[in-house]
């Protein structure tokens, strides 16, 4: 197993045999990968799994694995670690490696900074396209995904880029300065991770400058990094939907998993309770007609369906940056029409059933006028609720389908026993 | 306004403000959108605003359109568009832009086939550099995205790659063969487009050859299509867990919106109505003890959060690959003492709640017993859901969710109210 481990498999592979594996296993196959292939399978893992198996390791082997690692990776790492352990690290360090690392260190972990790797190839304006071959020709290999040599002044501001595509079909007695493209996308240090990968994907980006404050030129991002903020992104949406964090592992061990996945629990017997203390405010009319505890179910779920597919849809508009002040009116306004006109369709539905069920017309009015109040507040909820949380700073995909479903359960329940009390008591 | 629409705004942009404008903005907008423009303008379009354009126009000028874009651009837009259309447009086209776009179209829209692009630069492995260099510089421009040469024999067969990296920095002098790597990533026309997808993310790739059955070159993936794929799945999940479309368009009008939404409201009222009717196997229970029905909504609201917690994981899992049919047993026991865990704690945090609350020690056990055993079938039933749904063909980010609670709601039910019926009946 050893052998094929370290020689038939790829280090990404490798990671993710790893990834998939239970507790134990994983433990075995880590120890049985080779001192050169660490540092590469490592950079594979998840984070949990990264600081899992560097907690284990000294300083040193830290530092001899930074060494083989591009820079945003080895900084992604030393994050996962506490800042006493990424000071020893950065000590054993040599001097090169560590002035690049502490430039991406110094950056937020999902700022462009943080995502930008220091090795550009960097050449100036006035030499000709002869002189940067040769140059190239002095390099025995140039950096992964490289589309573009950066151009910059002698004080390193950056000026424009070298497509290499230009480089080859352009004639090599011109100058660099003739040649090179000054309408590209430059990224600041201090781009959110996600606005950037916005850039990339609408674009067709492979990389991009990254400059500082004063236009220096610090590093470039590169597409196979903006794919994996594309991916943790979306991972992040669809993990916080059910209260779960992205980082999660899947074979994470019982007990930190049972920790964890408490926490969501309560806050939903929370939401429940708040449900049940409405129902208990009309004890006396349940008492009075059975038919009402049956039946009101359907109204929180129609509801809280609703509303959910409205949540949905404003979250990924927004996310896509479809949505603005002005045409949020616009699809406020739609959305009370649709719940409207849902409203009356589901209403008259779900009333001619009751009334067939029940024999009684006056609940099955009661519920039709409950489905319609809870479908038309969950759309307004649905709407409004991701522009409140987004500006106090809450994750609408975390937080936005338990508020929303409390709601439509809080409403739904007062709409159709306050309706049905009014009448029989 | 025309103006800086067409000269300030790049396509991409256009297209962005065209998909953020109500149904009327975008009729106004596309209307001012130049001639020379429209193609790629329509290109960054989602599909459903690309077949609504496209619907409106000649055989010819969606010709002149296509004649401007990517081949696998213009087979998108096409399989937009009712067949005896397609036909036409292919006719109006010349010799060779046919035969590429036939190609393309003859593969699945969602296969390495459909993404590929068919604008591969070929290179025969017994020349030298200097003759390759030649060659390139005889181009005017290299297409999009070229980060490898592709070398084939003489009846087309795929040999290797000539990174354009490789190429300037070795001796011009040495061969094609010399130089290529063989040790490259291979797409099968047939894979399907997520499988590429992974295989671009694990392995950085920029671009890399599509080759059919008989090894024959026939195309090349681009991982600006790449990223388009892994937007468009992921956008899928979030969207099919709200039973959205993910073509669904933020700003569609009030009436086909609500004929979509209309569906899964309905879907659910089945489901809805299953857990009434187990409601309404006990109503004799409820009237006796209207605690029951103020409290049943928690039962069945814990178990619904604690399954889509483990269905989420699973799909999730499933979707990064990490899931197999031997460590599928342990996550499964994992499942199972997480909900033992939780079902414990939780059932008895609501079991002194209830007692509290309602001062009688029956119910307060009873709810502690249906919490139990209803968060242990959540567990279960979300961890086999996606399986189930995988082999009968059905997507469980769709689907499961729906189903689970549904299980939830009625094990719920069934549970608290049973056991509650034995005991006070
Ligand atoms: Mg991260
Ligand atoms: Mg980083
Ligand atoms: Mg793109
Ligand atoms: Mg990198
Ligand atoms: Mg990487
Ligand atoms: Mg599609
Ligand atoms: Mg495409
Ligand atoms: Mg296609
Ligand atoms: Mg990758
Ligand atoms: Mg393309
Ligand atoms: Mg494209
Ligand atoms: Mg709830
Ligand atoms: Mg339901």
């Amino acid at each position: 197993v050893k052998r094929i481990l370290n020689s038939g498999l790829a280090p990404v592979d490798i990671a993710h045999l790893i990834e998939s594996s239970p507790p134990k296993a994983r433990k075995v196959l880590w120890e049985m990968v080779e001192k050169e292939l660490e540092g590469e399978v490592l950079q594979n893992l998840s984070e949990e799994l990264q600081s899992h198996f560097l907690s284990d390791m000294s300083a040193e082997e830290v530092a001899d694995i930074a060494a083989e690692l591009d820079t945003d990776d080895v900084a992604d790492m030393l994050q996962q670690l506490p800042e006493r352990v990424t000071q020893e690290v950065l000590e054993s360090m040599d001097q090169q490696d560590r002035a690049r690392l502490e430039s991406v260190l110094g950056y937020a972990e999902d700022s462009a900074g943080g995502l930008m790797n220091t090795d550009t190839i960097t050449i100036r304006p006035d030499i000709t396209l002869e002189v940067v071959l040769r140059y190239l020709r002095r390099h025995k290999s140039l950096p992964a995904t490289t589309d573009n040599l950066l151009v910059v002044s002698r004080n390193n501001e950056f000026i424009g880029t070298l497509p290499i595509s230009k480089l080859l079909v352009s004639d090599p007695n011109q100058t660099v300065r003739e040649v090179m493209s000054t309408d590209v996308k430059i990224i600041p240090a201090s781009m959110h991770d996600t606005d950037v990968a916005k850039l990339f994907e609408r674009h067709d980006l492979v990389s991009a400058p990254v400059v500082d404050e004063d236009g220096i030129l610090v590093g470039r991002i590169t597409i196979d990094d903006v794919v994996d903020v594309i991916r943790e992104t979306a991972d992040h949406s669809l993990m916080s939907m059910a209260g779960l964090d992205d980082e999660e592992d899947t074979f994470a061990p019982a007990l930190k998993t049972s920790r964890r996945r408490a926490v969501w629990l309560g806050i939903n017997l929370l939401t429940a309770l708040a449900a049940s203390a409405v129902i208990g405010l009309f004890d006396k009319t349940i008492e009075q007609v059975v038919a009402l505890a049956v039946l009101m179910p359907i109204v929180a779920s129609m509801g809280g369906i609703a509303g959910s597919q409205v949540l949905t849809l404003v979250i990924r508009g927004e996310a896509l940056g479809h949505l603005s002040g002005s045409n949020f009116r616009w699809l406020f306004n739609r959305e009370l029409i649709v719940a409207a006109i849902n409203g009356v369709l589901w209403a008259i539905v779900i009333a001619i059933i009751t009334f067939a069920w029940f024999r009684d017309p006056a609940i099955a009015i009661i519920i039709g006028s409950a489905i319609i109040i809870n479908l038309m507040v969950a759309a307004m909820s649905g709407a409004v609720l991701p522009m409140i949380l987004k500006a106090r700073g809450i994750d609408p995909a975390l937080a936005g389908s338990v508020i929303l479903t409390t709601v439509t359960d809080v409403v739904g329940f007062m709409s159709f026993l306050g309706l049905a009390t009014l009448f029989y008591l």
